[in-house]
């Protein structure tokens, strides 16, 4: 069997998989704070998922590999991840601080591609793929050809990043108008500025109660999530958008939301109602193990793949 | 031999290409206008590429196939393009009208996509690559992988169509401040509202004589530029963009225009500085035979490939 782990600024997210794909276990443990404790986390994950694994009747065989999601930049080709603020992480070889406790390869990869590979992996739909991912920060994998786009320096799917309105708020990365100023979880709850554990939706909330400024944050995310979606079809045309990470936990709300800011464009514009967006963006269900089993399969090294 | 035609609005580019991807001949026809008179023009172009081969000491061998760039939408795997209103061409089955006359396997592709691979052809850099091509309107290409990037419906590259200003001027495609309304050729010149042959050059040359609503039309054109830029390199991620189309003809005025847009934000952010944008974008050489190349080699059946 294969193990894939997201790790994430709260839990970690086990699974235990086939040589076919499939999810034989799965377990979701808190994760520690810091580059130490990142490592003891992930390896009491394993653990525990091996104990799953043992209890249950499943014919797994042994762990030939493991694969990890982590947020922050992985250094092309190696276990490094850096700049993983979320979980107190500036720097860390993981795949060298876990080969030798877990005496299997460990492969690295950031969790946004590696959640988009599971949500392919997961998808019953054969076409290219982006996966949206709207959490702190906003950021797109992209699926084409049955494999991850990886692009040529590490920006692929940085959709964030682009500015969509001049007169838009001031992104942290010194732009104005991202599309990550505009929807990004982090800057929601900057501008809200009021203390709560989910301020983005203390915003819903509030919108819905008739909070002027609550209002505008909301209807900015739906435009920057809309952008990103109408970027990703423009630029890479790729069959679907999955929405996934945090604030997908608004769901139909969050939906309606953004159906209805691309059927404002749609009826402004015939070459966009062409493009029937509405109908390709879906949602990746809560508590989905894609990020998990994306690591899982993404990194593999092939001769344990062909080992299952 | 391989034959690549690239059928602009006014003239009909011919290139001969050897097995090994070199350019034998080059003739340029003018193009006509409307169904007929573009077959007829094509076939004239590609008599009279057959006259200057022969005429040379090249050993070309027989002509196996032909490769049609043009501007319009091309139905997938198909020789048939509708909408293409430079050429007076409504719908047309060029494969269809063509192969006879020529009797051999005949393929069509966009212009802007043909242009993209041909470019990636010249290019002395293996990496990926965007296209953007400045004419009338703005579409982008993208060759990765040492190939063309397909997409999943046929808007791969069409980067024109995104908005980066909600207050920004009216789009022909009904939405507000797309690059291709700050940007493409056709809009300029609509917005400027003046005779003359070149009106984005006018444009430019007003600008340097100070009038105003020239200025703000070179500046917005230099944003919509710079943005699609940003865009192909966060979305696709492509080592260069190069620039070419019409508008390109500007040549100097246009690249710094284009640098200093992309210097300020690389001056605002630290994130756009360490992408190093200005140094990744580059300029298609005036007159280069990319799109007439790219034509002839990206459509060509493999087992015409394989006898050169």
């Amino acid at each position: 069997m294969r193990v894939g782990l997201d790790i994430g600024g709260t839990k970690t997210d086990a699974v235990a998989v086939d040589s076919a794909g499939a999810i034989l276990a799965r377990v979701r443990r808190p994760t520690g704070w810091g580059p130490e404790a990142v490592v003891r986390s992930a390896v009491a994950a394993v653990r525990s998922l091996e104990a799953e694994v043992a209890a249950s009747s499943a014919d797994a065989g042994p762990m030939r590999c493991i694969g990890i999601g982590i947020p922050g930049q992985v250094e092309p080709g190696t276990g490094r991840v850096v700049h993983a603020v979320n979980l107190g992480v500036d720097e860390l070889d993981l795949a060298e601080a876990l080969a030798p406790l877990l005496a299997v390869p460990v492969s690295v990869e950031n969790d946004v591609k590696a959640a988009a590979y599971g949500a392919f992996a997961l998808s019953a739909t054969p076409g290219s793929m982006a996966y949206l991912n709207l959490g702190t920060g906003i950021a797109a994998g992209i699926v084409a050809g049955g494999g991850l786009w990886r692009g040529a320096r590490g920006t692929a799917g940085e959709v964030g990043h682009i500015s969509i309105d001049p007169a838009g708020p001031l992104c942290r990365c010194g732009q104005h108008g991202c599309i990550e100023a505009l929807a990004g979880g982090g800057a929601i709850a900057e501008r809200w500025g009021r203390p709560g554990a989910l301020p983005v939706r203390d915003v819903f909330d509030a919108a819905d109660r008739g909070d002027a400024q609550a209002r505008e944050l909301r209807v900015g995310l739906a435009r920057g999530v809309a952008a990103a979606v109408r970027v990703l079809v423009l630029t890479a045309d790729v069959d679907t958008v999955v929405l996934g990470g945090g604030i997908t936990a608004l769901g139909e709300r969050l939906r309606e939301d953004v159906s209805a800011e691309l059927a404002a464009s749609a009826d402004a514009s015939a070459f966009m109602r062409s493009l029937r967006l509405s109908e390709r963006v879906e949602m990746l269900p809560l508590g989905s193990p894609a990020a998990a089993l994306g690591a899982a399969l993404v990194g593999a090294p092939e001769e344990a793949l062909a080992r299952g």
